[in-house]
């Protein structure tokens, strides 16, 4: 445990590596690379906060000028981007102005999309740099990226600096300094940046938010959420890079779906906030194998399950795992529980209430589990369910997501998930992987808000 | 978090408190009592191993000369002690010699039991004391204990060193020292000290374990345990010492109906062993309102949930939780997570595996499920079934672990859980105290096998 893991990282160059150098004792040397500035303080990995520029300033709650039409350019139309593109043909105030990718053939794809919806054609831009020109157009208000992990923070950065909104797919960005970047740019340049997290817009998960905001569940105190899916079969198609980012990376990789809903519950920068990281994990083992199978490489830096608990400075507990290698159900686990009641998403729904159950320790039926995931929905879920769940996208959360996006720029509004939520949920990458290579060594989470995570008093959609 | 905690004991005279005196920096002086030697070294608690004295020898995988007639005598017989001596009159080869209690009514209700079961009358003992007496006597082959939490280890040591055999009830022994000292006297009067942990015998672990030594899961890398139990409606009958406790003692009180059976799968201290482990835990919600009401203390150590990571020196992964205060449906977790399959006991028995599902990420079918848990029980189960379940005690579980206790000291084999595993599983009750008291800093499991966990090749049940 006290061997230094390089970061052999495909984009080497993006990273800025220190070593921790303040050893814990005599006897000890920990020497592990961070991306930015590190140290070892009171027990603790601290890594430095970045004072805030002159000029730069605070993007809490921040709201734009309203838009009325969003013209709106994709940068990366694989399988991910591809689907977001259908799904925008279906909402209102937006107009499809660019498509950019590697590749020619999926540019096309996405306009053989637009014709069959009765809509012009976008332009096109395909190459490694070609989002640099894309990002340089002023026909464009927010920029979706669905690119290649990696590429999410330049292709975020470049948008923002030329004056359009960003958006980008999970799992956000992916190292410290990338999220440092995503926060000064958002907040010297006053553009969004969004973490597209589709997982918050998932109806029991804005049920149950709601049922813990009303306080049903009580004081709400321990949250747990996961990503864990098999994902083998798809090593070999389209997500090779997924698999080169694992072989190259240890930690909780794809920590967002599970991690997003729960922060939004635990109001994380809304009145409590991230304190400390401890993660776990185990030797790689299906993740070796395909590296072998697919690359002809007998290593793979990834355990195949990772878990993270995570402290909050109100002293609540949190917890996420990761495993996309083991032959298992999939799971978010999206569990809650609180002083008066609990509730449960995987393998089954469970919901207790403390006041609802007469011998307490049982759960409710499904009848009135049913009736109250309903009845708490947020107002606006409740209008447009019936139209999410005909557009779908992963049950009609993907659709929901799209609309709270441009609804809120249509208004004026701040976003449900500001570049703060953004930095917090991407950090976990390299936090757990700080942890796990240091002996499960306690982590400080950075405070992105830099001292303002209690101005605002708990997680809301903004509604005009 | 720099703040010492004291162990705030109600048996103080007990323990013997170190402070950690080796800070972790210069600006850095945690110290937080143990209850043997304690320094940090290169990140981690760790604390002393005594060494082995003259004349004692491992106890591992020992076996005593056969028992005809196995003479048992019960120490505490309230709830828990009274329904064990009710299953005991079920069990072949048992003479029961002896009650000791600290109140006459208790006693005489076990003698009541005899009579009605048609058996003569037990000799009784009551008072603080009283049990030392007992164990002066010759015709005592096995002392059962079944007091409250603290009075485990001073009546094993006694029975132990008075010749009998010690079998004690959940979560064991309290402390560090505690474990040493079973282990230390188990291995010096070549006396057995069992944990009586009902859960190892529960019919879906017992089978998902042999699922596991066969193969099916592939590789087991990564469980789970919790013993997650809403109490609040006992904390002002029987179990007020059990609220005392937990008000005074931060960590997870009871960790061993989780962690038992997960120990079994990962074979610890039978080709591995536990590492080091990390704790994080929450405040203290409805045990502080227990305490204010029942106690009129507004304070309570325990936090309401506490999770502990325990990694194993193989790289593989356990976890176990604890909340006894959450109106929230009853769990033990029991998952089990490999490279080729899954098991899950709670909320619902799932079960994957990898050459059997043909969509590789889902379950089996409920069927297919079942025939595979009954197929996989071990042998004696199969034969014993039928009675454990009409016998009861949990459902059957009580009258197996009972059953196995007896047939193997008939049989003159070691036993199912060892003294070893007594300390193992113990020991998550101070090491998570420890862990949590310094912001999770990491905590070395002490091996109380003293170097000999990899001698025994797996874990398995002796027959004759």
């Amino acid at each position: 445990m006290n061997q230094s893991h390089n970061i052999t990282n495909m984009k080497l160059t993006r990273f800025l590596c220190f070593a921790l150098t303040v050893a814990l004792a005599a006897s000890c040397a920990k020497t592990v690379p961070a991306s930015v500035p590190a140290h070892i303080e009171d027990g603790y990995i601290v890594l430095d906060t970045p004072e805030r520029e002159a000029g730069q300033q605070s993007a809490l709650a921040m709201a734009c000028d309203p838009i009325e039409t969003v013209r709106v350019a994709f940068v990366g139309v694989g399988g991910r981007g591809r689907s977001a593109v259908s799904r925008y043909t279906h909402i209102e105030g937006v107009q499809i102005v660019a498509f950019c990718d590697l590749e020619q053939a999926k540019v096309d794809r996405c306009n053989a999309i637009l014709t069959a919806a009765g809509l012009p054609e976008a332009r096109t831009y395909v190459g490694e740099e070609a989002y640099k020109d894309l990002c340089k157009c002023d026909d464009i208000d927010l920029v979706y990226i669905a690119t290649d992990w990696l590429d999410h923070a330049p292709v975020a950065l470049c948008a923002m600096e030329n004056g359009h909104h960003a958006a980008m797919e999970v799992p956000g960005v992916m190292t410290i300094q990338d999220c440092w970047d995503i926060v000064n740019t958002s907040e010297r340049t006053r553009r969004h940046c969004m973490l597209l997290e589709n997982c918050c817009y998932d109806f029991f998960e804005m049920a149950t938010m709601k049922m813990a905001q009303e306080g049903l569940f009580g004081e709400v105190y321990h949250v747990e959420g996961a990503y864990i899916h098999y994902l083998a079969e798809n090593w070999s198609f389209d997500e090779q890079w997924r698999l080169d980012y694992n072989m190259a990376n240890r930690g909780d990789n794809y920590p967002t779906h599970g991690f997003g809903p729960i922060c939004q519950v635990m109001n994380i920068h809304r009145g409590d906030r991230l304190d400390y990281l401890v993660a776990m994990d185990t030797p790689s083992y299906n993740g070796r194998k395909a590296a072998k199978e697919l690359r002809g490489v007998d290593e793979c830096a990834d355990g195949d399950h990772t878990i993270s608990l995570i402290q909050t400075v109100n002293k609540h507990l949190m917890e996420v795992q990761h495993n996309v290698y083991c032959p298992r159900p999939y799971t978010r686990m999206h569990q809650l529980t609180g002083s008066k009641g609990f509730a449960n998403k995987y393998p089954i729904e469970q919901i207790s209430i403390r006041t609802m159950n007469p011998e307490h320790e049982e759960e409710l039926t499904a009848a009135v589990r049913d009736s109250l995931l309903e009845a708490y929905l947020p107002d606006f879920v409740k209008e447009i369910q019936e139209k999410a769940r005909t557009v779908g996208g992963h049950g009609g959360m993907d659709y929901i997501m799209d609309y709270r996006l441009i609804y809120c720029l249509r208004n004026g509004l701040p976003l449900d998930q500001d570049v703060y939520d953004a930095a917090e949920w991407s950090a976990v990458q390299e936090l757990s992987r700080l942890s796990v290579e240091n002996g499960s060594m306690p982590v400080k989470v950075p405070d992105f808000t830099r001292g303002e995570w209690n101005v605002i008093d708990g997680y809301s959609y903004a509604m005009k």
